[in-house]
């Protein structure tokens, strides 16, 4: 498939990078591609620039959010949370029509510390964008656990672990999960419809505390039933 | 140890039951005596009434929320979310200063469906409580799962997964420790002080959404690190 992956921070380049490896066509995007291109010092949160990246992955294609978002049968949001609504109005939604989009995003808003969620409780972002870009199929998944993580389960617990699906279309749904089958994850749960997405999305506020208490983010949620 | 178990409910009969099993001295606290034991018919959540589960355990003792927190050295909150603060309240300051208060509740609000939480995301009500009675030592545990899998963790998954606690003192979270692993409980997160309540009580969304999914309530969380 061709994807189109949103997002050229540690989220995305895992996504991108995935994709690519597993054989798919892969194109990045970001708001604006020269001045990513330029960054040559890690962000604030340490991670490696793009560019850097970018250099070990050439197969992957590098555009504007709006020509990633064009080029892709298939789109990841993985941009920042508290920014995905304008990259995905730069994206247009025209490109993002009749598309499944894989939305792997939490909407943390990092100006309190520990770090708050807006929206949530009766929102969540899921739901806005899904609001936002009807003809989009959203599929909230992967926001539950760490970038690497998220492409390779059997990091943690030889991938005996649970990722999470909240959307309202099924055939979308199915897609995500053949994709993230292919990641390495075998235990998928369909929540249902694009609200469910408060649950996961909420469930960001423990795995910081946790994070916090065992000294890493390498870790997920198992659920035992 | 002599316990206080405020809450004549689905879990305030399953703590109570399980620490007198246990072999502790309970006494079980509700708002008024005589209408506890007056109800004869399930509640609005089919749960059966006190009654019918007291004639299986004559030996846990009932008093109001003041009499059960002035004998019980030990107390847990089983009181509905929602109520919390003011059984508490009823319960008595006094009675309540310098001993461990384990929290197992959620402050759900279900005027709304699904129901929602409140407070949320920025306050909790494990801190709720332990501000307005800053002599008590909270421990918010047990709050991630339902009842019966509170006090029998093994029902799910052979209990290997995981139980959370959040509070400010050491040996409050101690003492709450070694009763959980009483419980059955084998993997025991500290996630810190009381103010990383609000991670477990967050789950809570995404729990409902499960059980919805499942068609169960009798799942656990196992955190794979």
């Amino acid at each position: 498939v061709k994807a189109g992956v949103l997002g050229s921070g540690r989220v995305g380049q895992a996504i991108a990078g995935r994709l690519s490896e597993l054989g798919h066509d892969v194109v990045a995007g970001t708001r604006d591609v020269e001045a990513t291109l330029a960054r040559t010092e890690p962000d604030a949160m340490g991670n490696r620039p793009f560019s850097a990246w970018w250099a070990e992955h050439p197969q992957v294609g590098l555009a504007t959010f709006a020509g990633a978002a064009e080029q892709g049968e298939v789109l990841v949001n993985a941009t920042n949370g508290a920014a995905s609504l304008q990259a995905l109005t730069a994206a247009g939604a025209d490109n993002l029509a009749g598309k499944v989009l894989l939305d792997a995003t939490n909407p943390l808003d990092f100006s309190v510390m520990p770090p708050t969620l807006n929206p949530v409780n009766s929102d969540s972002l899921g739901e806005q964008i899904q609001r936002a870009f009807p003809e989009a199929k959203v599929v909230k998944a992967l926001n539950t656990v760490t970038a690497a993580v998220m492409i390779r389960p059997a990091m943690v617990g030889d991938g005996d672990h649970t990722v999470f699906m909240s959307g309202d279309d099924a055939d979308a749904k199915a897609t995500v999960a053949a994709l993230l089958r292919d990641f390495g994850w075998r235990d998928i749960v369909d929540l249902g419809d694009i609200t469910t997405a408060r649950g996961t999305e909420m469930m960001i506020a423990v795995w910081l505390r946790m994070m916090q208490a065992f000294g890493t983010t390498e870790f997920g949620y198992k659920i035992v039933r």
